[in-house]
């Protein structure tokens, strides 16, 4: 099987001052090719660093593909490096001294001295052609007959690049095999009842990862082999997932819990409205990241103080006084008294203790109320939340866009 | 000098799939204690690899950070992969069961089968108290003098473990020169007049970056040198910065907005409430996100739909149709009606096109005004802010947070 690594050059990258946004590209578009990274290395610009990891890259991988580091400045060594590596000798090569004065020439630049740097090529080099920037970018057979392309950090230089020519030819180097992936998201199952579930379902050629987010996990799915017998097999394979985890599964891919709520309410013709504790307003930020979320949702009281429970909400006071505002009645009577205050056709509340400070015995840090309120119904539900104080509240969000699913979708509400 | 390198274990981060938060993370808090990661690995959930990857780690660097892969799913191989390669015996350790055992007690729940894989440790580690999460980390230290972190794949659960105990550690094991970092952070001002403003001020050790985000933009200084000196050097220049810049600095580091306009409120005893439209509960979700907001946070009305601008607010309903929902005299008036409906000292509001849809000619898409009213008086404040829906609702959170800030920390509003 052919191994792809992927090496970054760059102090800023592995110093984590700018995130590898070349990487996630390449990456992201060998996935979209079934194709898959099998290492993704960066290191500093700097010779040795470079020199150690690119023999390293040679010794394990048979396709390497670097970013960065062909610039015209000191600090640009892949060249240099590269050289060192191959034990090939660097050559002033006259017809990139002819691309990059002809760049200069249409941007009415003169061509600055350092363009000879970027003249001095490997031995051996094939150059790939960069439309929207002056270095080049280099292809390389090793004796070994390993391939290596070294691409320039600047990203749409390197993406134009990567499209054109490399992404299409590291393709034709694989024949037949090819990997295929789809991805279940779910919602209120822990990971490790989600693989209870799903124990024994991968087959010999597949695998199964689970990614926990905060109050969901996604179950990711892939499947090796002749590329066109995967699809059938990851079709059959998602499909008896899903049915194993029944209606925790809230979508595929990249579908949000907000998406798919608002696509059932929208299936009803019903309207929203919200009513906020602790989440302060981040469930009604939740909603409103759905373009056109206006169709369905109508708006949002946060009432953090409790006096705006009463006078705004019309939550009894003496419900406040009695079970607290941290308790099912109150949840219930804000998902009731939001309903009433817009004219929608569901209310939704949350009220609980984010922390740090405010938790106690009775009711501790992560205890949360869920009300909700719909044309067939009003319930209310307790969740005990794990975590730190923005933890409680973005799973306090999720846990309220699931009753909402649940109850516009006609699924069972616990 | 030590070397430090970060292997992530995930086939979803070496695909791409999802992008490595947690490598960010530790990178910067290195970066943030004077230290820099110099080797970044990332390889997929598989035995072989990563058995071959740790090796590599084991041969050049001197503290080895490895994240993922602690999980009790069949995916999760790390504890195996270590043990392999390290030549230990796995152990059955009574002191993880116990752990994992209470924790699942203490959520009320029966602790799963598959506990036991996430107590088989290899010999010798010492445990790192997963204070967010089941599993726990691992330090290990070999023949050699290495040493090995593995912590969890989880985000909140690796930071908070890093943040206790990892990086304080490394940073212990340092001596000699550092790399003295300090960040201001600016609002409203773009990177390339920033970038004018502070031409000339790096010295010869130094470096000055900017880190452009939605609506903010952070100045990074940087100095090399011996600890000691390091220190006078860069308070020196963080003051010139600061005062090349002005009041746009609004704080350092990892200060948020929402911080400082929380502290400037609290310092004039004024208590604030929010009216929202285009942010639908973003604005408030940012306030709440500041531990001990309830001292002077009331609430929020997010009025999406304009019935509830007349009805929730008492927005005049000839204002909204003669100026129309997105005008400076409706913002004002959210803002006025939002303070007297929570009987606050500050409201404040945001009213927008948000995209993608709804723009026109008169009113683009990013159109945003804000109104903000105060003890000493009330403003609209109009901005045509850049970008797609996510982005435009980010800009106007930060907007409206710096108009607080300025209002109450007494500075120009503009």
């Amino acid at each position: 099987m052919i191994g792809i690594e992927i090496l970054t050059i760059g102090t800023e990258i592995v110093g984590g001052t700018i995130p590898d946004t070349n990487f996630l590209f390449l990456a992201r578009e060998l996935a979209a090719r079934g194709l898959r990274c099998r290492w993704h290395t960066a290191v500093p610009d700097d010779r040795e660093t470079l020199a150690a990891a690119l023999e390293t890259a040679l010794g394990r991988a048979t396709v390497i593909v670097t970013t960065g580091g062909l610039g015209p400045t000191p600090d640009d060594i892949t060249r240099k490096v590269v050289a060192t590596v191959l034990k090939r000798q660097l050559v002033l090569r006259e017809d990139v001294v002819q691309i990059l004065q002809d760049r200069f020439a249409r941007l009415g630049r003169k061509a600055p001295p350092n363009i000879q740097a970027q003249a001095l090529v490997p031995f051996g080099c094939d150059l790939i052609d960069n439309e929207l920037g002056s270095a080049p970018g280099l292809r390389l057979q090793t004796e070994e007959g390993r391939i290596l392309y070294a691409l320039p950090g600047v990203p749409h230089e390197l993406e134009r690049m990567a499209e054109r020519i490399v992404l299409p030819e590291i393709s034709s180097l694989v024949a037949g095999t090819r990997i295929a992936e789809r991805t279940l998201r779910t919602v209120g199952v822990p990971e490790s009842v989600l693989s209870d579930r799903l124990a024994g379902l991968a087959p010999p050629n597949g695998a199964i990862a689970f990614l926990p987010h905060l109050g969901h996990v996604d179950v990711h799915l892939s499947v090796e082999g002749p590329a066109q017998a995967n699809d059938a097999v990851l079709d059959r394979l998602i499909a008896e997932a899903a049915d194993r985890i029944g209606d925790a599964v809230y979508g595929e891919g990249i579908e949000e819990l907000e998406d798919v709520a608002g696509r059932a309410l929208m299936e009803r013709g019903w309207r929203i409205a919200v009513a906020e504790s602790l989440t302060g307003g981040a469930l009604g930020a939740r909603i409103v990241r759905v373009p056109g979320a206006s169709r369905y949702y109508l708006g949002d009281v946060v009432a953090y103080d409790n006096g705006a429970k009463v006078s705004i909400l019309g939550v009894p006071e003496a419900w406040i006084r009695d079970h607290g505002a941290v308790s099912g009645p109150v949840a219930e009577a804000m998902a009731h008294g939001v309903r009433e205050r817009f004219a929608a056709d569901v209310g939704v509340s949350t009220t609980g203790v984010a922390g740090p400070d405010g938790g106690s015995e009775e009711k501790p840090v992560g205890l949360v109320y869920f009300g909700i309120c719909w044309p067939g119904g009003r319930i209310s539900v307790r969740r005990q939340l794990l975590g730190a104080r923005s933890q409680v509240i973005a799973r306090s969000v999720t846990t309220a866009l699931d009753l909402v699913r649940r109850v516009a979708g006609g699924l069972a509400v616990t």
